[in-house]
């Protein structure tokens, strides 16, 4: 049950200032050292209309080094943030490693002002509140030390300080603000509820809350950073289910032998790429985006395959996005704000090579996050997707199957064809390597984050002809259904 | 003389297709050639309406790894482009090293259709010539592989094309395409002209064309890696003035004693920093954006002075952009790019904490780029300052003006306060070493640089309160300037 803040009497400039001036010393030495620990700040300051968040943004401002932090209004949206999910324009802006981003209102508008001026239906109100409370889940298992403040004002103050539209209806705004807040008032991200009567009771109140928060985490941090020095490493939880080969495997099933001449290919390459660049236009104009990711085997075919997909397409309406190690920037983020970043606007089409699921494969099998992080990632990932599906797009994923011998063959012609030779490296072979341990993770992978409306596709790929095909007609498919439903 | 390119006749298809099969697997290796060495790669191809640019991009592309290149259709500007310099959107749009991009259309549509159309004036269109050809040249000088290739079409093919709106007034139209194009064929930039009649003929020319500039561009690559890898370095012109002391340098007409009380700096601060509240009010209600950069001495007081400046303002309509090294991806771009990223909207404020004159301070003096790189860049920063310029900007630049003995009080100072040893590191006593060569630096910088719309104040800095209120003043003086001229 959320509590108010109240105050039962403002208190005099003279010890506001007195109080203030520790305070904003406090706070100057708390940033530097989260930039130094590397934490990403995000705090947001949201309210009833002219309940005065901007001013007490400023105050906050006050304390901090300007280089180091970021306000944003949040406005209504661009042509370019309209034409995204609706959290995009908001994962652009989450905080680096060491950052304060402060937001002048936020994605709440979304589920307030919004769906009170009916531009949200009622439908999609608990689909946004599920979005929004896993978006800041996400965020703050990810280590953001995330602020969450509402700034209430009676009807009389709103009154007084010319809150003109939504006055006249401020009850029932005020019970649907109350309902969201409650909603989303979760043990990760509670809410601050203050009533902003006396503005210098609440400046305090604010700085009181942001120095409490910041001084928890960064306590913390330097504990878990003093125990690794003495040694003393957190214990992951026993692996009791040992990584081993999977007998009954989703590939045991797959018969690889499925295979095509080149006479029919050509022709059906023909036919079905023409008809692929035919429903990329019509997904244009009805302003469908379409994410199709490629996961696969290495030598598995995906870059063929892809080259098939895109050969006749229109090329200003798609993009191939190749995803390889990330850059420090990126590694300065939540590890889906790289994938995020580049999701197609309404109508474009964009294509992954490699995708957010390396953070269940690579990542996992190299120890490149732990285990609690590769873990929580299923759900991640299964709600990211929900949030393109939401906007309205197609979402595919292909898994590109051949088994080992057939690696093996295309890894030696990769060796001895010069044309070939830049495809084929020494971590090639010392991924196959690792083939059992992988088997498992696709297995996981697979069954843990194939969903109706995301599903998975596993192509058998040991005729790379047969795949190209398979991959082409079920995109083909998923055009035609997803064009079928917007008619 | 720009000549175009005309065919007496069109090619049968089959031999296209049999010469088109040797020449994509030309590209396709010339494309991973330029990956490994990691040239950008911009192709611009442009040409009368409907004279079909996109038909020939989609062929182009045919030969392309989709991993590696990226299109991008120019359209009407988004909110956020047109908020800010005609030349932003295409600076963002610029490849990074080792990428290819394909411009479907570009910056000439500017001075093309738009002025056509009449959204250009006529007095503009010199100006927005002389941008584009700064810019191109610049990116040629930094070692984008760069081609542009317009395609011309008839009055009659036009007709046939169904290029209606134009084409009522093709001739007049016609002569203004012939007056932009002959302006901006280049020595580094020309054009390839040619009269898409017969569109085979055209791929093949436009094939053609790429193969030789990427031949040409890893050639000589290659060529200068084997003669570094035989020891032979290309020698750097002889420095005949040595970096020595400058006797009569500006500094030597400043006089570092002025200074004011502390109960006059604090009613004067009060009093100036309420005007820059309601200046940025102003100016953000006229869409004037501002952009302030600090450079200085290390130590100087840039931080103080920033945050005095930054206090009242509105927070969010002004950014401080700290510079420090650049990342890696913004290490694989012009020198430049990192700027025109952050280069605000219109009605917003940047203070860059260092800037872009980086180029010919620190990396002159540390090596970090060659001399032909920073003497080039005095020019390639006026010019990049007038685009700002002629988006209405207010460009203002601080050199923070300590002496050398101010400077190591305030560093002894910094190693004895707890709360400011932060601030002070071992480069910083490094650079200080270096101080002779900075003096010759920041001489020849400001002499070169200060211009009458982007002009240097030196502010004379052993005092901090004298410094602080010296730069709001200028601050506020510029900003009425401004906003007096847009009357």
């Amino acid at each position: 049950m959320l509590e108010k803040i109240e105050f039962p009497q403002d208190i005099t400039k003279e010890e506001y200032k007195e109080r203030m001036k520790t305070m904003k010393i406090s706070l100057g030495n708390l940033q530097r050292k989260c930039r130094e620990l590397k934490v990403p700040v995000l705090i947001l300051v949201d309210g009833l209309e002219d309940s005065g968040t901007g001013e007490q943004i400023s105050k906050l401002m006050e304390a901090l080094d300007p280089r180091g932090f970021q306000v944003y209004p949040i406005r209504k949206d661009t042509e370019e943030e309209a034409a995204r999910p609706f959290l995009w324009k908001y994962w652009m802006k989450t905080p680096a490693k060491g950052e304060i981003v402060v937001l002048d209102s936020s994605w709440y508008r979304k589920v307030t002002i919004d769906f009170f001026h009916k531009e949200v239906g009622k439908k999609k109100l608990p689909v946004f509140l599920d979005e929004i409370r896993c978006f800041e889940k996400q965020l703050v298992e990810d280590g953001v030390c995330f602020i969450k403040v509402f700034l209430d004002i009676t009807q009389e103050e709103a009154k007084t300080n010319k809150g003109q539209k939504i006055n006249k209806k401020y009850k029932s705004y005020h019970h649907l603000v109350e309902d969201v807040l409650e909603a989303t008032h979760t043990e990760e991200c509670p809410w601050n509820l203050i009533h902003n009567q006396y503005k210098r009771q609440t400046g305090l109140e604010i700085y009181n809350i942001v120095i409490k928060k910041l001084e928890d985490i960064t306590r913390k941090l330097e504990g878990e950073m003093e125990r690794e020095a003495q040694g003393i490493v957190a214990q992951e939880p026993e692996e009791s289910e040992q990584s081993k080969k999977v007998e009954d495997s989703i590939f045991s099933h797959i018969s690889l032998d499925k295979s095509i001449s080149r006479e029919v290919y050509e022709v059906k390459l023909q036919e079905i790429q023409k008809k692929i660049k035919r429903l990329q236009g019509e997904l244009y104009l009805k302003h469908i985006p379409v994410i199709i990711g490629f996961e696969g085997w290495d030598a598995g075919g995906k870059g063929g395959a892809i080259k098939r997909l895109t050969e006749k397409m229109d090329p200003t309406g798609y993009k191939v996005q190749a995803i390889g190690s990330p850059t420090e920037v990126e590694q300065s983020h939540h590890y889906l704000w790289r994938f995020w970043k580049e999701i197609p606007k309404e109508g474009q089409i964009t294509i992954f090579d490699r995708t957010w699921y390396g953070r269940v494969l690579v990542e996992r099998i190299e120890g490149f996050c732990s285990k609690a992080e590769w873990q929580r990632a299923y759900k991640e990932i299964v709600d990211m997707e929900a949030c393109f599906i939401t906007k309205g797009a197609i979402v595919l994923k292909f898994w590109l199957h051949i088994d080992k011998d057939e690696q093996e063959r295309r890894f030696r012609d990769r060796e001895q064809d010069p044309n070939k030779q830049w495809k084929i490296t020494e971590e090639d072979w010392r991924n196959r390597g690792k083939w059992d341990d992988y088997e498992v993770a696709v297995t996981e992978m697979i069954e843990k984050t194939g969903t109706p409306s995301a599903p998975w596709t596993i192509v058998e790929g040991n005729d790379k002809l047969y795949a190209r095909i398979k991959i082409l007609e079920e995109v083909v498919a998923a055009m035609e259904k997803g064009l079928n439903k917007k008619l």
